[in-house]
């Protein structure tokens, strides 16, 4: 395996110095602990504002949208209460703000809605106005971001104030765990129990500081990143939102054409591609209904020549992959606060093996305008 | 230019005999005109069945899921329904058939919303299993589907038959364009006015025809997609699922790996990998309120020094693009179901420049099963 020594010696001689993004992999734990202090109190004022309503819509963008695609399936799995991603560009241009003089969409009708914009900025303006335009359609407004006093947070209905401290690094870490833990705030409150996982939630915690302490694998999955030209990425259920994220930060950080993909569109076209060149890194819940079919899809790539990544999973998942990753002791629908991390820490060495700054990838900024 | 002679001699050499797929793309105006004769009249059923209801769910998977993404901004923007997909494995996996065995998810109530499923087949078992969930969650459904007889049409409250006729390529061309036009019956159905369309919808069949025999910049297309080993496709709004079908055709027929991303979701990091490597598509509809926003786009990815395919658009879209390809003259609402057609000749041609068959791409059947 060639892997293993590359990433050894790049850890050396690539970059000296610790960088943003890996003092801010290492924070997570801290910042997923403030994050459930601040937010599980306010757990009855969300079920308050939900009271009458039938539908969550998250909006967002980027690592953001990552967490509301956990959210979604939270909500839906755990809480029975039906939740989706906005579509682009509906709000903004289709329904765009009453005064910017375009013309507006067909009347969207919202108030069976609790619209919940995800920011770690708070500042990205079309998240803002969509926000604003949703309260007019009749929507109540959950706001969650990072940046104290951002517009995002004070223009809400409730604001959902995360607790990573300022994030230095362009890649989102830190921030992305506590929009997680955000999540789990929400999809518990609107769930027939609130409190059925708590006691898994107070253990986050500690995984994620274990998971960052003991890295098992991380270096042979950074050699293997490093030595791909084709990664896909695919998880589902639960993980399917790790996948994308885990997709995205190794395209950003890593500078490389990368596809994250959920188990059925791979199934359903892209795996025809799979061959001897592609590296897939598969995420997969410890339990839950989908470990045995991410098993026999790991078995399946493997046949067509891929190599394979596994992060998480059981015993049969990483005996089916060629590098497992080990992932966190926690139940599959609160497996996401700790699937992420090892992979963070892989693809922060694996862009410093490719001689790059995980700080700065090229042509990215912290705030992002999607409309130039 | 090194790709239209390559192209050239392509055409000549690697498939002398008409594909499947060629002539299925030729059959489209026919299966179009015939689908909006059977389907156009059932839009007061649709519009009964929605009487009540505040939601629309799409389930559906590849080309069909595309499709789906299409009825999605048709619903928000044309006739202002809040509209979404169906997370995958929500219903089967989360929320299984209560005679199966597995554990049931928490429940989800669907008495306010209509089911929609996609499927060509209307034998993905899984799609099947999806719909009768949902009946039983109290949704209305609705099944697209184009082969007669099929479960999901037996099975469906309303049965919306596409009118393709057999389909013996593995890419769904005709097939796909068939459930746009079934998009276009449900999004005018539910809209305040179900005829206000109507003068358009009656010249889709004849434009796309003409799209067929003029092939304005197929040539170059074929070319440029044959030549790039990085192609990305990218869309937005009612153009979003063109996108997306086409990085799934392109991916799928030429065998490479593409991907298929908003415009919203380029901006928000993988822009950072776009360089003179990359081959971008652009699709944009030649009106409404995003072919601005594409042209910037395009501008910018050349800035990068990506190679640009640009679909349809306007005069400065065409200006701003490397490789213009002529598109529908249709209104942006309708514009889908002719921006994928010079793409789907080009996308056949690139594949046998390829020395690829693209009627049987490698590792792919006709209905997928998603879990093995």
């Amino acid at each position: 395996m060639s892997g293993s020594g590359a990433s050894r010696t790049g850890a050396g001689t690539a970059a000296e110095r610790q960088t943003h993004m890996a003092r801010e992999v290492a924070q997570q734990a801290d910042a997923v602990a403030a994050t459930f202090d601040a937010l599980l109190p306010l757990r009855q004022d969300l079920r308050r504002m939900f009271a009458g309503r039938r539908h969550v819509l998250f909006v967002a963008r980027g690592s953001s949208d990552n967490a509301a695609v956990y959210g979604r399936y939270l909500l839906g799995a755990h809480a029975g209460v039906v939740a989706s991603l906005a579509a682009p560009s509906l709000a903004t241009h289709y329904g765009p703000p009453a005064d910017d003089g375009r013309p507006a969409g067909a009347p969207l009708a919202l108030d069976d809605t609790l619209v919940v914009c995800v920011s770690q900025s708070g500042a990205t303006e079309e998240i803002v106005a969509t926000q604003a335009w949703a309260a007019r359609q009749g929507a109540a407004t959950v706001a969650v971001a990072n940046v104290p006093g951002s517009p995002l947070l004070r223009t809400a209905d409730l604001a959902l104030q995360t607790q990573a401290g300022p994030e230095l690094a362009v890649p989102a870490t830190k921030s992305y765990l506590s929009q997680l833990a955000a999540m789990v705030v929400l999809g518990t409150a609107l769930a027939p129990d609130p409190s059925a996982l708590d006691a898994d939630i107070a253990r986050v915690p500690a995984e994620v500081e274990r998971l960052v302490d003991e890295q098992q694998g991380v270096d042979e999955a950074a050699a293997a990143l490093s030595a791909s030209r084709h990664p896909l990425v695919s998880g589902r259920g639960m993980a399917m939102g790790t996948a994308l994220e885990v997709a995205l930060k190794l395209e950003e950080t890593c500078l490389r054409p990368v596809r994250g993909l959920s188990y059925a569109d791979l199934r359903h076209g892209p795996i025809a591609v799979v061959d001897d060149d592609v590296l897939a890194v598969l995420v997969s819940a410890g339990d839950g209904p989908l470990v045995g079919a991410m098993t026999e899809l790991a078995s399946d790539l493997r046949a067509r020549g891929a190599r394979t990544v596994g992060v998480g999973g059981d015993a049969a998942f990483a005996d089916a992959v060629d590098v497992p990753v080990a992932g966190p002791r926690l139940p599959e629908a609160l497996a996401p606060l700790g699937l992420v991390v090892p992979m963070q820490l892989a693809i922060e060495r694996a862009a410093r093996v490719l001689g790059l700054d995980p700080d700065a990838p090229r042509g990215l900024r912290k705030v992002t305008r999607t409309d130039a």
